[in-house]
């Protein structure tokens, strides 16, 4: 369990003790935070603009792009206070929006200032194949997609792909449909996850059959973690596409809604997909402890079968190594101690006593099915 | 569990990579589909016309049925990339759904664009006795009803023969009625597994009470997997069937409501025998586990009752085989030590000792019930 | 476990293979049908004429009764295929409604044909003390009543006699009131089954206080089994009498609601006493596995402390049964070697300090509370 | 568990089998019932008359009270059947509520025949400390509350002082106000089982902590049966406070509704103090099952030490009491023969062997932490 | 378990025997409450006037404030029964309300009798880190709020160091925004017990991980029953929250219903998390379980092996200290008995057979995987 501070991160949730009474709306940026960067696509049907990466001065200084064009600020990281000064003065985001942005936030969907605001969590496995929990704020407002997200990796390179091809019908598009198609990116990516997820938990599984050992206790443990965080994100982003579905904002778009509907059943199949994982992986630790047990009792058995057999016949050597004498010390005789020793055939009759003794104790143990594995 | 690699393929769930961030809509042939093969029925009540095997191109060349037939386009494999191309240009089906034909869906039931799409899961015993779980798309569009399997084998053979007999009322009825033909068999072919899985729970269970060994235990894991797949198919069922006697599409046809009553009827009756055998499963694990437990208090009790009893005798036996000289060097008698190995009579009487000690010991065990099976 | 046939029937649930793809409505004669038997009851307020016994084609030749009279048409055994034809033609059954009679139903009411239907579960206790569950279906068509049942035996005599008493209200009554009358008189048989397994339960709990034994294993699981079978009628039932309560024909008759409302409470007095037993019959097999375990603790605690209190005693004694010679071959004198056999106090000083060993042990184990009951 | 009997009648339920079949509204007075005594109250601001305790039939002679006279009608016992006759004659109870007086009834609410009909039950603890759990049949007729318990105990003492109290409001309310006013006595007091309940796990709790005892477990499983029967009671009282919250009877009164508010805010919250002692007792379950396997475990540390070190150590004593000769019989040496024995030095180093062996295992134990207490 | 009273009170409920029938709205001030002390803010946008530290008689004196103040009445400690006086004179508090007040009630929102009451719980760790459930009841009457508190200690202090800075936008509010404030302040503090909570699970499980002990079980208990706590209070919370949302009183002030939707998704998110930590308190047991489970098992391999092994060795040596003789007491040899004893090789062959035993033993038991860790 090297992975320890990820896995904590996951699980336990750390709260700013600076925030406690402040009055609402007030931003407390994370100490962790990434340097902010901006980058923005500008698109219509036939031209991309890809502006260079910018901090927030220089990017509050671009101008508006054209009329029909659509624009996509893509803002990475959340050390730089100015960032949440311009998107209040710029876009009209509210200080409880902004609030949302810098503290850890269920997924969820409001649309309350004039503007749609979407809280969404972007699960992936970074290059140490640890579970990365990471959250992606939208907003749409007017034809303009704002997406904030607090570290620089995420799952969205596919639709800049898209983008970039411009025979992609995602050109033709409104940032609402730039929006949900994030969405469908980030939520694939929760396929993904969960795929990996699925054969780590065959492999174990096919271990646990064969050779169960220690380490694998902890995997499992270690599975069921990531699988609550899994379906702590996935239970309320069905709360969200049913939102979206139910959504006047994204309406406005014709067949839009026809995609959420998509969407919605991508999650109900997640739903499912986890679900079933959690059941297998409640299976996988009966298996880890059956086979534990198993182990246990065969040791048990053996124990018992060699304690049972020997020490009888211990007691009987022991028998036949005490000093009675057979005369007193006046030299008369005492027939009756330890006759069975003076015996010419004494010794081989307790030899073969011993071994009748063990053959008829192992036969029973045969009769009752001890030698048979449960 | 020489059928892992089925069991697993139920269990697990694959995500195809190159999905990731495709654009909604995108056809994901799997990997290991079969070439497409195209069956064809058309019939009234006094013609039936079943065309023979073809290929998608061949298919696409047929005119259409005169006025009054009943069409049922029955593809089996999903390997030809030209079968959704001709799907969505002939008959309308939408991206969306093509995407849903290729990968694993839930059961359900969606009237989106003009014709009726139903997704349910064919559940059979393969001929190596491993439950297959396909899926069956089925769209009624206008009087023509597209299947789409992704193997060759399926539950439907009955219906076919029904087809062929004339006398047979399903001969004048509509693609609409056809379709829920479909469902019925399929939903009477989850009895038939159902039944199966119940008749080996009932031979595990005699097993159990008689003789508990290893192997029950995987078998009774194998039977809760299975359980468990039925379950995911039965429960969407009952929604698909439910949403199905609320849809206006089928309601043309007159008594047809009649009949989806009792085909939710039948899935609910489904659900109650799977939830009956879920409960009945769990307690065969607990019988396995206790009959497990048993056989193991019975072995601890008897090496109990062997080391109570000769632990004591053997200490005896220990005692009187020490070495404590009766003479010092000198030849002064030291008549303290061990006097009894110089009595006449103190073999006997530790024999004696010993036989009343362990027939003691005896009577106590017996007393606390010892013997008793617990 | 002798009865291992009938609880496996109430256990698991038999298909019938012939059924598959069958057109629905197709009727399934069980293997175990008995030779079909018709009774017949005509009643007013004034006169009750009880027909005899007729075979379905005798039954068929019969006149309908006067105007005025109450007809109750009581059918036992299915083998006849007569039986539903005659209730298709005479009595406007439907042949899905046929096929429900013959196959295992939940309890259920409908109403779709111009008729009222219901399908009700008997329970009651055979001349065996077997637990049997029957189907009684049962058809008002106008001021009939027709009841139909797959055994002999049944828990309705009571109405039966109730009938024949002028004096009793039911006679006045209409055939609605006599199918709730029917109904009241199943789910009071109910209670009656439940009566018996609660003293059952009773009776196995004081002997798990006193002394647990291995049959009181199976009996739990036995008696949980009978309750999954019961709360499966009861469940449905509660749906029965509620649809019953909301239902339009029977309304008909003036005051019957309030009898009906009396039914459901009796139904939700009977779920509450199941799910009571449920948590009761939960406890019970903790009780088992908890006496087991105190009496397997128990047995270790002996063993623990007569090994503990004799190994090392054993050891001493061994010791001093070494051989190491105390002159060497020369005669020259070894006094290292083992001089405390040599001395005249030796064997008494041994036994003091294995008395001592002994006495501090058992001093040691009450302190410690292993004396102690747990 | 002396207290089997009133335990086993609030666990099991009993049913009178002559039932079976009655016509409805048929009336079993309980075996066990107690003679009736009738007491009444007439009472208005100015005035209250406690009429003296009578029989049925004296009660019945009595005539109305005066116009503006609230009249509480108080019956104790069941077992005169006059009582019955009286109640439907002379205030209209139909026989399906009489019914239910004499039988083990729910909680619940119901306004049918023109009259408003209240079940309550009241738990309390009787002189030997037991619960019991009676049932208070009310019935507001007009201005006239009668009352209907089956013991002559009961809980509601201390509205009989408030009536008594010419100060208190109660004397200036209707019917309707005094039945409250009864309820929220019975409610009351389901508070005083409950903190008995939790002074008891308490107490238990604690000796859990320090020195557990079989008798804990089977005050445990008595604690959990109790609480069982409490929230049967209480679960049901909800929803009779919400359904009298939403009655059209009780309305007239014009603050009533404040004051059933506060009842039902009661009930709530006894359901959430049940709720938490229920989970606290499956605690106290845990608790005694770890503490006895702390001391098992504790004991084969014990036994497992002892044996680990006196096993090898006994095995070289027994090794050195081995009788191999050193000269054949021919007095030819077998200087090969157990030369140890014949060493000046052999018994010190044997001995010393012994010492090490077992302070290296002592190391050992110490090392794996098995002197830690877990 | 040193804070087993604290922890007692939150986990066992308190009655109050007198409150036993006496009427509604009766007021038992608790005995351990602590002297009344009345402190009061009065504020505008320009001006804040903190009055000193009043008795109830003294703050009765006081004259109400000047138009467009905002005025909170700040009450801690219940001791004085003149407090629920002046609330019912001077504010229109109910009885019923004032009883609310001096008993523990769940969080609530309700508005009855012109004015705004709600039940809040504060949660809060005292200098002994003692987790203390403290209620807060508040009274929004007009634009005066008062709040009454059992404890002098409170979370509310950065409410009142914002009202004491004039640039706060709290100052410009009136008593609606004030109460909720204290609200989310109450509510902050909920985050700060549970990162508390989370913090001590942290360590607990590194704990687990590396070395398990007996008060670890104590300690995750401990967290159990706080959690328990935490959730009993966080669960109501959200009701209340939602309650407020959907309150009308509080709609008056304009943008108020956003805060409170923030708020509410506090509560939310605090629900998620407490969710979170009861799963993961569970697996901590389970951690502590298997924990301990492992070492027994060492354990028991331990002495297996050492008892294996030796138990058979011992009985050679023993077998060989048997005392047959070789010559009859006429001196008539007997050479069946124990020849070995008499072979010159005999002690070294014995010696070399124990090893091979050993060895073989040895072999096994590796073969067999019993030296792995599980």
């Amino acid at each position: 369990m090297k992975a320890t501070a990820v896995q904590n991160k996951l699980k336990y949730f750390k709260y700013n003790k600076a925030k406690l009474g402040a009055k609402p709306g007030s931003i407390f940026i994370p100490k962790d935070a990434l340097p902010t960067q901006v980058y923005e696509h500008r698109f219509n049907a036939d031209v991309l603009e890809e502006l260079p990466e910018a901090t927030v001065a220089q990017a509050r200084l671009r101008l508006a792009p054209e009329v029909g064009f659509t624009r996509w600020i893509d803002i990475r990281g959340l050390q730089n206070p100015e960032l949440f000064d311009w998107l209040e003065s710029d876009f009209g985001i509210h200080p409880l929006e902004l609030e949302d942005i810098a503290s850890r936030q269920q997924p969820k969907v409001e649309e309350q200032f004039g503007h749609l605001f979407i809280v969404a969590r972007m699960l992936y496995l970074d290059d140490k194949v640890q579970l990365v929990n990471d959250q992606l704020s939208l907003f749409v407002v007017g034809n303009t997609l704002i997406t904030i997200q607090e570290t620089y990796e995420d799952v969205l390179e596919p639709v800049r792909n898209r983008l970039r091809n411009v025979l992609m019908p995602l050109r033709k598009r409104k940032s609402e449909y730039l929006a949900y198609a994030l969405l469908d990116a980030v939520v694939d990516h929760y396929f993904l996850v969960l795929n990996d997820l699925g054969e780590r938990m065959e492999q174990l599984e096919n271990l646990l059959l064969t050779k169960p050992r220690r380490e694998q206790r902890d995997q499992i443990m270690h599975l069921k973690h990531e699988l609550l965080a899994i379906r702590r994100v996935v239970w309320p982003t069905r709360e969200l596409a049913n939102n979206l579905l139910r959504n006047d904002h994204l309406h406005g778009q014709d067949d839009i809604k026809i995609y959420l509907r998509d969407l919605y059943d991508h999650v109900v199949s997640l739903m499912d997909h986890a679900e079933n994982y959690r059941e297998i992986s409640a299976n996988l630790l009966d298996l880890y402890n059956t086979a534990v047990s198993n182990y246990m009792n065969e040791i048990m058995k053996v124990l018992t079968m060699i304690s049972a057999i020997f020490i009888p016949l211990s007691f009987l050597a022991g028998l036949y190594g005490m000093n009675f004498v057979r005369e007193s010390a006046n030299g008369e005789p005492m027939p009756l101690n330890m006759p069975e020793l003076y015996s010419p055939f004494g010794y081989v009759t307790v030899i073969v006593v011993m071994v009748l003794i063990a053959l008829v104790q192992l036969l029973l143990f045969w009769k009752k099915g001890w030698f048979r594995r449960w």
